[in-house]
């Protein structure tokens, strides 16, 4: 068993609210991520697969191929987006660190079994001093 | 002449636009940067200042003075905000990286020769590949 | 099952020796980490936690509220400190990048259930090139 | 059980491709890496070893030893070398990140017991985007 | 007057040695860069242009279209290829990062006036501890 | 003119402090960096040497050569010291990065002439937000 990961990256707006707060609620529990004219960052985005190493290429999967899925499959939704109001995955939840590492795993679990391996793990950097990390379950 | 750097950090939202083009103009001209929802940036910011060693203390500047000055007059205003909407200093121009090492160079140029020393260089990084510096003229 | 992570940073002293070795038998078991007259680093401390995504905030934990104990609770006690003369929970034991993890582990292992979530890991690096990693047994 | 890592570096040249391939069918299959006058890398090497502290060192093992036996043992055989013309370990594999992960891992899987501890995992990073871990099976 | 930088990578294969010298003496003068066998780097390229800015886009020049000549004119003829039989603007040169930095403003210097800016400086980094930078005299 | 730069690393102890001041007064002025207990930093060196480039070697020195001299010279007085009680070309003087970056300056700037290059620049970096430079006037 072999763990081959993959960093992409994106940039987005978010904001951390809730529509049935006040904006001063709002600012009570989430912080100035509440700030009602949004903010934004830099995410790193590191996709962690496994399996077996094919002998015949000498890879588990060919990187340039897991980076294909993951700019199609997720990239292109996430990078210069609002992930509150545009991302379908994420319609619905809070726009945090870790519901996005839990989202992005549902959109990619599937289409890397389709190449032969299996997600590991998803984890979500949002800044030098905050990441989230998510294994499946 | 000694010459010392102070990093800062902010997270801020913007777009790249102009209020006068439809929104189709603006994604031919700022690409994805002018998506109308808004999206954003982990910003790195970078202040140089230049002057001579203070013998009694060892500094040029005490960089926690340097480092007050810089939160209380540049980060306090951009961190957690969007900057087309909120930073008082951005208004009517392009939030461009470019811009913002112009504007923030005004915002520090005179309180930092009034702490006794001469602002030299604003750099803003935008992202791990992109940056602008401003050497004040 | 999510996990997050927060870095926090300090800055301090230390020697690695035995006092009961002179400081050639120190010297020869500890290079020149053993010098007597002290040496440092810039230390990078990650502290992984995991559990449930609460629903109701999309955190496991607000990362706020988990660097604010981080840094009363451990950075407050070494950030600019000798970790030899001055750490409490390093009293008695060799000031190794090994013993400050599983240190570090134990004051924060039950502030952190009090806050409703479970360390996962502490992990300390002393330089870009060595760290040391606890998982708690 | 305490866990450490210690990163060495090495600069490399190397090819993937098959003998039994047509230079366009290893375009194909392996793209720009199959260039036949070669490419190469600085390559990241990340040990990690596990074990109990030694009370009389506070070390699970000294790190100083740890990295001397990995640059004999493996950085002398990669640093400024040809992978798939002068690693013995190599020899008759694709020289992919995957196959050097488990290559050195079989290089130093004995000597570091011998040293008291017991080999976690290898990590071999390519670039910044792109690494590898095996965990021995 | 402002500077924006855009960073490239490449991965490459080079040597250091003189046709006219034997191995031995290639080695005794470039050490083990003089491999027969090649070895390689992953190269990061830092381009910075300076002018004025564009009132109407808040631009120097678009990053992406200085990111696309970079490209185009530098990148495409380096990565994945061996420097010193592969490069035309390298051919006859030594393949050492400080000539790298020479050759590449010399493909730039042009195309980038073409654009309304100025080239201020080619910045080569070898790794981590080394780099080389040319400002055109 | 072409100009390349070596990165090297010390790990020290230093605290900035004036005798004559009490405790008390030191806290006041140099904050927690006058603990008397000492406190230590991961110290990144710079030096960045200018001059012609040579065409039999393509190199303006040799950078082996110029990471030797500076850890010769350098290094070897600071790696795992105390700035403050150890190092001669400190004595007499705050151990402030200003101060530091000045008199690595003073150590280098002749044995760089005498190998055929010029110093141009002393980067002293003492944590990831602050860092002084100096070129010698």
């Amino acid at each position: 068993m072999i763990y081959i990961t993959r960093r992409e990256r994106f940039n987005a707006a978010h904001r951390l609210f809730k529509s049935e707060f006040t904006d001063e609620q709002n600012l009570e529990v989430f912080g100035k991520c509440s700030n009602p004219n949004w903010h934004g960052h830099n995410y790193e985005l590191f996709v962690t697969v496994k399996g077996k190493i094919d002998e015949s290429t000498g890879f588990l999967l060919n990187l340039k191929k897991l980076s294909k899925v993951i700019r199609e499959k997720v990239i292109a939704k996430l990078d210069h987006k609002n992930i509150n109001l545009e991302v379908d995955f994420m319609q619905g939840k809070l726009a945090s660190t870790e519901n996005l590492a839990v989202g992005i795993w549902k959109e990619l679990e599937k289409i890397i079994q389709s190449l032969g391996a299996e997600l590991h793990c998803v984890k979500v950097s949002e800044s030098e001093n905050n990441y989230a990390e998510y294994f499946g379950e």
